[in-house]
């Protein structure tokens, strides 16, 4: 918020990552197919020294889940691509195996990765030709023709890119993602003197994803050597010395920016944040009333840049709300009845729309001034906070905000749009300590 | 929070821009000093395009101030340092008059600067030149030994590091900062293929800060082309070119990050809040019950990471608590009485806490369980609301969180670390949405 007078580009975080919805429950079709089978080998070994943190930063939580469900979920949301495999380190293997089962993933297993980065890799690669071999026991897959490495702390990579990465590829033997220098970059003296630098225009920072033919990838492992294996870091580079393909470089986004340092666990909590924030679905249980408040409310939430459908309830056609990213705000007018607050978290609920990030329900109601009315503050204050701590270990966040009727055009213009900027604020922050408080608008 | 489980380090933004106070009333000397003067130039004049803002970067706003301000605060605040010049666009020179007045910094002045970032920095350097000649009409001041040259957008460097930076360029002419690569770097053929990638022990990122001995960086633009000007992006390489002058490089801490991309801002406000969220003064206004509640908060708060001091109130003594970065938590027992958090918003708004960053101000109330208390309810919100919007017009945040009393120990204990959670929350997400609301523990 604090931001806001800088915020005026969205679209360096598109936030494809949940534009197709949760992976899951996906009604849409994808943008575009391959004609070839196409893979994934995610290397998930490394320790997250650069953090300065004892969690590998795969494994750091965001809203409950760890970055690499993220990551994989970025590619399990894509039609055309086939299956993924994780690279673990071996004492990490449980825990992979805990999120895929707890998260849901169904392309994704985990194999056991080696001591570098190289390894990792390659072990991964290995795998997707033993699964060819061995098993019918999952789903039957081609080999892939194509299989696409990234990192797993790469979590906001998107589809269109990974499309250029996938036929490039597949038509040079093999691509990587580019982007330009942030710093010039110096060559030193072994004393630590400054020896001379590099012409900035002529070199670019090589990320990843990157992606090889199967065939390509496979025997630069085969013939690459033991020292490769322990200090090389560029599989493109494997590629070229040991296949001779010259690999096709694509710029790529920012989106591609790596987690790692303690300051991108932030960046991207916040990115996370604010693709979660775009749009809430106002149910107004039908009353003119409660369809009043709510235009209201839109018109104020409006302004703050936030996305408001209202519809009177989640029956028939717009079931099609549970099925998206919504974030939900059930009004109600004089009489402080939850019901429908608790008709809504069952809806969520059966529709399973918490299993991937914690879900904003925002209760509004609108109370009379009379002598009534505020006797009954005390149980509203209980059922809600009751409510909101059983809804919490469903992973759904509730809160409740109240306006006061009032005469007053001023006063009630000031209190409606409290009320809009207390649900902006509770959907854009989504704050566990928050959960069943009653908010005074 | 939800990163707690990660986040054991916090040793990496030991968040020294605060940890000398405002720079205003600074009681502490610094941590070491030198026998030569040195002063600093901020190129400001970015356009932000890589952020995709319409603000540039340095002008972006953090909890009310802008980046550029905090950049300025880090040189401020050391005792060395005798003078700072921003260059800054022209039209964006009163802008930038405006930031030095209203936030009060006194080493800084702003001159017009280049279309390039090196005409930039030649009219810092021959600023600081002219001050000599011309004028007694600020501070006499010497002309510097060493000029320290930074970027405005990387606002979280160090004193230590600045030490190092000014003691090697006395001695070697120039110095600066260098950091590992984080990517690998790669040469491009004409057609975007590979070419080759560079081993990467051997090269290093350069950053900022860099320093040089005055005469240095006044020799390498009086002698460098205008090619120089427009397309260069390093001193360091200038001085080598034009004086002969080998840098020294020296390995920077991951603080003199720069902010770059739109990710970024948000990075750099997580900081910015982390290091403002440290520590809270628990006054009790000198009841028994009342430090009872404040003994509770303290073991409960302390548990979520966070130095609680209590004390009875803010005189004699007690008073040192308004010249350093505290937040401040009012605790009241039984009867509603505002008057203690009236009594401490006049001492911080006298003591100007207020002008750097929003303050927080908790109002923790534990009443009564009878019919009077809960009547009084209404009273208390709109009493406080009243309070919190005025507050807030003077940059201080407002907040109330309400405890009731209770026989059943668990009842209890859960109240109490719901208060620990909430003022956990409010001082370090410093939302402007919640001032003056009263949470419900």
């Amino acid at each position: 918020m604090e931001r806001g007078n800088c915020d005026s580009d969205r679209a360096a975080h598109p936030g494809v990552f949940l534009s197709r919805g949760s992976g899951k429950s996906d009604p849409q079709p994808a943008g575009r197919s391959l004609d070839f089978p196409v893979s994934v080998v995610l290397p998930a070994g490394g320790t997250g020294e650069r953090t300065g943190l004892q969690t590998p930063k795969q494994f750091c939580s965001f809203l409950g889940r760890p970055l690499i469900s993220y990551t994989i979920q970025a590619f399990e949301r894509v039609s055309w691509i086939q299956s993924i495999v994780v690279a673990v380190a071996k004492e990490n293997m449980d825990l992979m195996t805990d999120i895929i089962q707890r998260f849901q993933h169904r392309k994704v297993r985990a194999v056991p990765g080696g001591s570098t980065r190289h390894r990792s890799i390659c072990s991964g690669v290995l795998a997707l030709r033993e699964k060819e071999q061995e098993g019918k026991e999952r789903l039957a897959l081609d080999r892939p023709k194509v299989v696409i490495i990234h990192d797993a702390v790469r979590p906001f990579v998107e589809e269109d890119f990974l499309y250029k990465i996938a036929m490039a590829a597949k038509e040079q033997g093999a691509a990587g993602a580019i982007r330009p220098l942030v710093s010039t970059v110096i060559a030193t003296t072994s004393e630590g003197y400054l020896d001379h630098s590099l012409e900035r225009a002529k070199y670019r920072a090589s990320e990843m994803p990157q992606g090889f033919r199967y065939d390509v990838i496979y025997q630069a492992y085969q013939r690459c050597t033991e020292s490769d294996f322990e200090f090389g870091t560029e599989c493109l580079h494997l590629a070229l010395q040991y296949c001779g393909t010259n690999a096709k470089l694509i710029e790529g986004p920012p989106t591609l920016w790596k987690v790692t340092y303690k300051r991108d666990l932030a960046a991207a909590e916040s990115i996370i944040k604010e693709t979660l924030s775009r749009s809430a679905c106002i149910v107004t249980g039908g009353s003119a009333q409660a369809a009043a408040l709510a235009d209201a409310l839109q018109k104020a939430v409006g302004a703050l840049d936030m996305e408001l459908d209202i519809i009177p309830e989640l029956k028939g056609d717009n079931g099609r709300y549970l099925l998206k990213e919504w974030n939900f705000i059930q009004v109600s007018v004089s009489h402080p009845c939850l019901s429908g607050v608790d008709a809504l978290l069952a809806d969520l609920e059966a529709a399973n729309r918490a299993l991937l990030h914690p879900l904003v329900v925002i209760w509004v109601h609108l109370s009379g001034s009379d002598e009534l009315s505020i006797s009954r503050s005390m149980a509203k204050h209980v059922a809600i906070m009751d409510l909101g701590s059983a809804a919490k270990l469903r992973n759904i966040l509730l809160y409740g905000i109240q306006l006061h009727q009032s005469e007053d055009t001023e006063h009630w213009e000031r209190s409606v749009l409290r009320a809009a900027e207390i649900t902006s604020m509770l959907i854009r922050e989504r704050s566990p300590a928050l959960v069943g408080q009653l908010l005074q608008a």
